[in-house]
């Protein structure tokens, strides 16, 4: 049973909500809108659509995360990666009138809204798993670095088409010559002060002798900044006339329309796939920053709710002219840092980015593009990591791969195809590696009841027993390896009575695995020699008895390993016993 | 290094290779070769190709098994299940005249062969592993069904389009009235024979007092003897003018052309998703067949080498006009019951064939297609196997799940998309189960150094410590579980001074885990809580040293888990040595 006040957590957290924490929660939520104003109009920009989307998927959303939501700290609205690959679906479905791109985004809201809801109506969170934290950062970077050079083309002037990595690259090469100097140089200076910003700014303001939320404040409204300074000298000088600066032009100054959108069956189809992958990658990026700052603050989060609360989130922005939305990292650590208490912040950042839009919008008629084109690349920059990839490579190559396929497929094909030759190559190399699982023979360590590789360790054995550790749960993908690897210790052994498998590390035995267990069995009694199990753990045993395999097994299954060397090798026992204690260096 | 031996077997064996043994190889070639000629011509039919592409199939294609197959019984050539695949994959590439089906099936070869050779050099034989068990028998049971009713429009002297199961049933049931009487009754009395000769025509033999090989060679020659039953009914009745029976007619009555097929990128790119699934699919079938053989004989054979061995016998059949071709389960049977010693007894089958072809194919001409349906029906309904689901059902569902969807889908829409489904549900169902591993949090059982599960048994546990053993190995799917899981169980335990991770079962720390446990760590540190690891194992172990995992670590890791308990809580250790040894049940 769901209570009700797991679907709505607001009933949970608003029975204590004291003024302090509205004092709280209104602060962040100001500097939190002081962040997401320009940042909405640019990831709009860089999804391809009008900037007032972009207001739009940052006003109901949040209200409706506030709602549903179980992270006290999210905030929720557009993001990069999530831009980026509504542009690439769009884009790939062929659509390129305005009219057509919004109709697009606005289905692709309703659908991964849809499906995010479902999957937590189902609790299916666990999909969220198959992608291993190599892959997710390796995808982020890629992406970020993908972002960053589409957005060159806005800082020099230039129209370029989309494309993978290789042909940004060489139309930004080609058309270099083309670049509109003014537009760059605007572009450049804004790359410059933001990137100064995010370092500079702070220090220098509490060697100024500020504090506090007022630090806070200035230094978030670092690019809020660069719109104004820009937006003033291009309405001045009219740059956008004399030297052809593109700038956002007007913006329709009203509230978002409430209105289901057209029901396109073909259009729907083509998104379908897209949809879907956004929904899980948004899911998982959003899941992960909740996560980690639920954790600094000893809170939880529940990734089922967080699905459906995404989904009504997605939803709204469906029925509300934006396009889709997720949990942002940056945004939520300024939430976070700025003291939110509750979601209340999140509603109270969209009703001013309500008011924004509906009086503000004649503002930024002269807000040039490549401003918003500087505050994303000095935001995605940020999301750049190298150092965890070589971590993994150096840990362990397989995610070291997986990683690196990754990356390469993002840059060199595109979002969608890198993210799923990530899930699919984790998931086969996890496979692959588990599908030759190490097995040890092992023997009685002298003194000890311990059992210890015989390669190494000095360890009491007898010829007519073989102990065999399996140190992988058994199941299909190791299942033929293992008959073929048990064949391989007792070929050539000619005294051998008993061979006993040592199950301590097998926490599942499944149906292929059950059935080469059988055949192992059958052929070792074809050859007079008796098949025990030992130490198979409590929930694998259970599975057992329901089968007929132990009325069919020559041998007997042992609670414990000494047992099984007691009674089928006393001799083996008594010189362990007699045998000098010598604890192995390590266990194996 | 390979060994010349490895790649060649053939030098191995045939160095003790004796008078016996050609006479055991000699004489099971025979019976195999009476088995094959029908078969070869029925499958070629199931296949949609001539039935001379057939007997090409199995000429030299058996030779190249022979230099390089590590099996000493497998029998290979056209086998049912391949033969559909081939035909499915042809149909679908949408070639209807009968030389681009030729040159579809010598691309799909060509392809296969690479393949299979390419992965057997990369020893990648564990891409086969990807199938399970009851996912490989619910799709054989699926594609008999599917054969099986395939075939009744050849019973029945109908034209009927090639379909799914639904397809097919519903265009038998609308043409039943147009049947051909003559043909129907030809191919009724013909598997009535067949299904009696299968399990009447042995215990008939020997009640007449025949003996061993003889017995064997009359109770395999049925097919052969309902063919030339038929033939002479047809041609001497005149039949196929008067009755519209529907013959072989004429066949090329020369050995296999050898020759380049003619390449086509087109064709070549549409078959080859086909051609991958046609390899992976035979190579399974294959290598279990060998593998059961050898294990009866404790003989071994070598995956990689069998990779090889497929790979160059289906590139002989692209250059000698054949189509894909596997081990035979039935036929390999037949041939090991009939005594073969060596792959000699392919090579010398392969030998008859080509004699067959050159000399006898002219009989073949009024040898009515209901016959070879027959033969056809026979034998795939040998391989209907639904024990095996309710097995796999019984012992878990995850399985049984995998093995209906695989059954369903290939019914229902294709074998292609039955396996790949089958393979995905498969991966995703072990996927899923690992990613909520079991953890018990376990004490010390009284007098002993053992260590169970709290709930389960009547142990000793400190308020200041919880050691938490993790019964799966840690990796992408469950990292975020744990940490959930492991918040979970100390919510609330205000006394607490050191979590324990108990590591035994632990067989894998992937990049992702370590990283949770890293996350873990600092956020028990932030509560002054201790993290510690106890029983990890050696691999486990050498992989941590190599990062910094660590230094960072608060707490040790520790041999074993009772020495953890020794040194963290030796209030704990005195309780359970002054307990009374009461061993537990079962381990848990």
């Amino acid at each position: 049973m769901i209570k009700v006040s797991n679907i709505f957590p607001i009933l949970v957290w608003i029975r204590r909500y004291g003024k302090k924490d509205f004092a709280d929660d209104f602060m962040a939520s100001i500097i939190v809108t002081i962040m997401l104003v320009p940042q909405s109009m640019a990831y709009a920009m860089l999804a391809g659509l009008p900037p007032v989307v972009g207001m739009y998927a940052s006003i109901l959303p949040l209200i409706a995360y506030a709602l549903f939501g179980s992270s006290r700290t999210l905030a929720v609205g557009p993001v990069a990666v999530i831009s980026m690959m509504t542009a690439t679906a769009i884009h790939n479905a062929g659509y390129s009138a305005v009219e057509d791109q919004i109709m697009a985004a606005l289905a692709l809201c309703i659908m991964s809204g849809l499906f995010l809801f479902v999957l937590g109506c189902l609790r299916l969170g666990f999909l969220a798993n198959l992608l291993s934290h190599p892959v997710i950062s390796s995808f982020i970077t890629a992406s970020a670095i993908l972002i960053a050079f589409s957005q060159m083309k806005h800082i020099l002037g230039l129209d370029i088409e989309k494309g993978n990595l290789l042909s940004t690259l060489s139309q930004l090469a080609e058309n270099l010559a083309n670049s509109n100097m003014t537009t760059a140089l605007i572009g450049g200076a804004s790359v410059i002060f933001l990137f100064w910003a995010r370092s500079g700014i702070k220090p220098l303001l509490k060697k100024l002798g500020l504090k506090g939320h007022t630090v806070e404040l200035i230094a978030r409204s670092a690019p809020l900044c660069a719109v104004f300074v820009s937006l003033l000298i291009v309405s001045r000088m009219g740059l956008d006339q004399s030297h052809d600066v593109k700038t956002i032009g007007t913006l329709s100054g009203s509230l978002p329309p409430l209105a289901l959108p057209h029901f396109d069956l073909a259009m729907w189809q083509k998104l379908l796939p897209s949809a879907l992958i956004i929904s899980i990658i948004g899911f998982v990026e959003s899941v992960s920053v909740a996560q980690s700052l639920a954790s600094l603050r000893r809170e939880r989060i529940d990734p089922d709710q967080e699905l459906r609360a995404l989904g009504a989130a997605n939803l709204t922005a469906g029925l509300s002219g934006g396009y889709p939305v997720t949990g942002g990292f940056a945004r939520s650590v300024v939430n976070f840092d700025a003291g939110a208490r509750s979601p209340l912040a999140g509603a109270m950042t969209a009703i001013f980015i309500g008011i924004t839009t509906l009086l503000f919008t004649p503002l930024f008629y002269y807000l040039p593009h490549a401003v918003l084109a500087a505050t994303i690349i000095v935001a995605v920059l940020s999301l750049v990591d190298f150092r965890s990839f070589i971590h993994a490579w150096q840990y362990r190559k397989a995610d070291g791969i997986a990683a690196l396929l990754t990356f390469l497929l993002v840059l060199g094909i595109g979002v969608e195809a890198g993210i799923i030759a990530g899930v699919l190559s984790s998931m086969l190399l996890h496979i692959w590696h588990t599908s030759r699982p190490h097995m040890a023979v092992v023997g009685v360590v002298p003194g000890t009841e311990h059992f210890r590789n015989v390669e190494r360790h000095d360890v009491i054995t007898s010829e007519k027993l073989i102990t065999i550790r399996i140190d992988e749960s058994l199941y299909f993908a190791n299942s033929r390896y293992l008959e073929n690897k048990i064949n391989e210790i007792i070929a050539g052994q000619s005294k051998l009575e008993h061979v006993i498998l040592m199950c301590s590390a097998v926490n599942e035995i499944d149906t292929s695995a059950l059935e080469s267990l059988e055949n192992i069995g059958d052929r070792l009694q074809a050859s007079n020699i008796k098949l025990h199990l030992s130490e198979v753990k409590g929930p694998v045993m259970d599975r057992l008895k329901k089968t007929d395999f132990m009325d069919h097994l020559n041998g007997r299954i042992y609670l414990s390993q000494y047992d099984a060397i007691k009674e089928l090798s006393p001799d083996c026992c008594r010189a362990a016993k007699n045998g000098n204690s010598q604890e192995p260096d390590y266990i194996i």
